[in-house]
């Protein structure tokens, strides 16, 4: 289904930018676990619209609502449906795209896919549509507690453009990542990014960059043989989010210009507990989590929409040119840092069920 | 399920290095598609060991026997058994890794998960395993046959350590590929890269590389919005390969230094047509092709095993030096290109069946 | 997933009887198909509580929303969400059952399975849960219609208690069973069970019975061999309605005190269409429909909740009394018709779209 | 998925009877478990023809091999393939059936279906497909046993045509079951039993029955709210048996023509444990195990070969009249017993993991 996610915690997303709302039915949860409209917020309020001067200005406070699975303050095992009501969606800075695509969108291939489209903002291909996943993530990560108390997801901006920060996945912590408006915890070069964003936003213009994520205190264990495995499963849940273009684990690209002898990970005794001295293989191997920090990068595209004329088509056939309105975000990358840690926490936590399923 | 993969061509592959043989359970397969197991030979030894004198010299023939599905040389629309018998096995030279954990490799973490492993070979771990998912893409290759006469899917190697080929995705064709046996359409590179095997593996060591994948004819419109997008199951799908690091999609990482301005695709019209004049996308576009040449790239490590004492673990908790043994790849790359085709094909073809049975 | 139902047209509910409200997300609908929420209603009025004298007074409009996935009235092929709000709640009619638990029930097997449960009203076993389905079922039917516009699904009491109706399934119209409230379409026996059912809420007790549903109109080769067979998908689709307890289909239970030459179904051309002189298969052979009229009954137990007082045990351990308050049906079924219908769409629906991905 | 199971014990079978073989692939088994090919050949042989006098005399050993999956004698966590291979084929006995429809047998619906078909004997629509039921549920039970040591699955034939067993659901052994060729654990009817199925051979006739199961020491809490009630789950996995009509569980269709006040199972503590003072629920409630004997009762039509000459039509569309010739058995109940059981325990193995995956 192409709206569902996970094998034993499966969330459902559905809603498009503009209509009655968006929002996530999650099945498979388990039950008893404490859970709050309140919980729910904090995450939605890193990804919503108008935080900060260099993300889109759409005012949506984007209000989760659990409708169902939740009694007294607890999950009951049954499904949690939490939806989001659009409130400042205005269609009419879409007009134009009803009957022309916007280059880089989604407008075109919706069109030939379905014969239909809702040309109001992007519809089910918008950005919104990941209001869902965080929201279910909140739940995923209390899942995950359980499991292992110790495990951390940190994500961040690595590069915007050819901004690199420079960050050690040993170390990175949450807060340093929250300090700053564009997500890097590096703090200096977290300036000169916003920077470089205000400057590109005044050109009408937009930029990419890469969004590290490190997960620390996986169990060994993790993570499925052969199709599922943990790697496989994470690079299509950050393919599966807008505008990503590439994923690597471990040494990744780099690790290809390496001999073996120098890539493999040697593994030593560390008192009771099996080591790596190095950590190339990103803390998995065979598709299955070592107990190392488990890191990877995500490559986001620059922002398809911008303030310049542009060629494209009109949906009758006819070549014209565009040029957007609307509130658009300059760069996705601080809002896509909560987008990455909730589907790391999505993979994680059906694969922690998947474990206990099998081997109890 | 961990061995399966497909929503409605749905492969299940079983097996492992050492023991009665590997195979793939295929359904959902339509019905009256001419198959042989002919056709099936021709893909299983372009990836068997032994091919050449830069692979592994495991003699196995890697003969496919068809077990059920096929009726009078056709296809019954019932499951497909495809069968391989493991004939050159020598579970001797494995005997160390009964104790001792070979860096790199997926011992430990089996261990970890199960509890239990075959230490026979690489076990379920092995690139052995890829046989049935090879032997399943020969359908699935039929399959989309029938839906795009035109479709054509062409897979190289593309770098081999710092060796990088000159290759123009508009116009490679599988006949270059198939030219010479490192699987490089660049002639001049293939040799250099040859004789760069060669000398690592004299020297003991493996080299990693990047393979590259071109699809051409898909027609617009194939691939779902949001979680199965299909830059999403290909991402999963490349990955879920023994020995790969990375995924990237058109302009994937390099992309993300460049503006958007840049690097949108703008539409235009040819003839009837709706083409885009930069394909920087790689032929998706909100998680469906637009009828552009869809390519991207997976990054494979150097190979795990190597011919020079390392540091490791023994399964009882000590410090210790293993030095492999037995048959292996110094670089897994020429045997890999048909692996990447034919997870491509099941990607495309599942996703062709999903597309008819919504759009009909 | 406990809560998700079909392979291909899928539908997730959600929802407790007391809190947010309940509703369905349907995923894989095709698009361009016209859809009101007025659509919808004609359903939801059919199922609701307070419809006629014999059902529970429970005064729910039960009015549906289309959160999602509709668009100018016509759907977009992305996912539909339906919610409908819960609205006469009255949670403290349900005060005894927080500390006991209902005989035949799901009190006690939610405990047992979850350790806590929404003791106001049924939660998630309550039938309100079946609004979701029958509103999911309005869209599988638009679907539907698209395949085989001959396609007729006809639902109805057969039997109340000891009454039994005389219904000739050739010949049964819709028209019919919604000529009287209990939905009987043999108007002399539906006096006489409203009657008996007006009988037996005044005493306090509850009664069940027998629903027969027709679908006239499949075309033959729908159903899938093995697993899924067309009445295997049928029979759990039923038996997942509350209350029921058991499925037959064409001769059933009956047919087992047949002999082969009596119960075999010749086949005989009809023009140029093969038909059977008989039709104890009921519509469907090997699991794939034949062409013929699919006929099944559904067992239904009389109403767990009495007005009378009941042994049963506190959730702390100790036996005690119970006698019920709030609203209820003295008998199911003659909501449960719509409910049957709706089941049944639903899993044609799935495997009309089934049959296309993979035949074309 | 048509030939798979199961969300997380899943079995894919394979195989038509004429052809190269049958067998089952499990994924999802949990590691280290107990298993040999003698353990599977146990219940092969329960279910193989040749088997007595009254079964058909088709002479197959059914020899299950472990192809993979397991090592030294234990579960490695990993798919089990399991393989029987086809001998006492005798396709030239099918001949007249290659254009001719047989009746009441899958011929002309999978024709319709697949436009073509295996008319070997049944194909896939064969009882042969139920090998690798059989065998995966060999796993299915060790599986079991692990959870509940004390869980016992007791099948048996209830009634043939109109002679009807008297057994006791809450003592009923499996030896006794086993004592006699006809599976009858009432030793008396058993011998009514055999004397009439031979009669009905000698006829040329072929007669039906009941079979009735019961699972004794399921924990309360097993199975799902909603769509995958575990009895739902059961009518599904009976209704795939070949030449099932019907389901009923506890009072079943019986339940119907009672009133609430005489059907509801009273709780009462037995001790520490809430039991239930009568069993009408059948051991299930809301979907959910009570920790009650879980019993119910499965159809068996007249098998559809019989040796008398019937009315039908040929593939290309002409009324004839054909005349069974080959290996038949005169009633399917005896060799039925075992899957019954094996399907049971399937169903129950899979929901055993499902809970543990929600619930630890």
């Amino acid at each position: 289904m192409s709206s569902q996610l996970g094998q034993l915690f499966r969330i459902s997303t559905w809603g498009e930018s503009h209509g009655g709302g968006v929002g996530v039915v999650i099945d498979g949860c388990p039950p008893r676990i404490e859970l709050s409209e309140a919980d729910i917020q904090r995450d939605l309020d890193r990804r919503r619209p108008g935080q900060s001067e260099i993300v889109t200005p759409r005012d949506e406070k984007d209000e989760g609502r659990i409708l169902s699975g939740v009694f007294e303050g607890k999950t009951l095992g049954t499904p949690i449906c939490i939806a989001v009501t659009n409130k400042d969606a205005r269609p009419e800075s879409y007009r134009e795209m009803e009957t022309a695509f916007r280059p880089s969108h989604a407008d075109f291939t919706y069109e030939a896919k379905y014969g239909i489209r809702n040309w109001q903002g992007g519809g089910r291909a918008s950005a919104r549509e990941t209001i869902g996943r965080v929201a279910a993530a909140v739940v995923a990560k209390k899942v995950l507690a359980q499991f292992s108390p110790a495990l951390e997801i940190v994500a961040y901006v690595k590069t915007i453009h050819e901004l690199v920060a420079d960050v050690d996945v040993e170390r990175v912590k949450f807060e340093q990542v929250e300090a700053n408006i564009v997500r890097c915890p590096d703090a200096a070069m977290a300036e000169r990014m916003i920077e470089f964003i205000k400057q590109v936003r005044s050109d009408g213009d937009s930029v990419g960059g890469v969004i590290e994520c490190v997960v620390r205190g996986v169990p060994a264990g993790l993570g499925e043989p052969v199709f599922d495995k943990l790697e496989a499963e994470l690079a299509k849940a950050m393919l599966s989010l807008p505008a990503t273009k590439g994923f690597e684990i471990g040494s990744g690209f780099a690790g290809t210009r390496m001999r073996g002898s120098e890539h493999n990970d040697a593994f030593r005794m560390e008192g009771e507990r099996v080591r790596t001295t190095t950590n190339r293989s990103g803390g998995i191997q065979g598709g299955i989590s070592n107990g190392e920090p488990i890191f990877f990068r995500v490559a986001f595209k620059p922002t398809a929409t911008i303030f310049k004329p542009q060629q494209t088509v009109t949906t009758t056939g006819e070549d014209t040119e565009l040029q957007a309105r609307g509130r658009h975000d300059p760069c996705v990358l601080p809002r896509a840092v909560p987008m990455v840690e909730a589907m790391t926490a999505l993979v994680l936590c059906d694969h922690a069920l998947r474990q206990r399923a099998q081997m109890g």
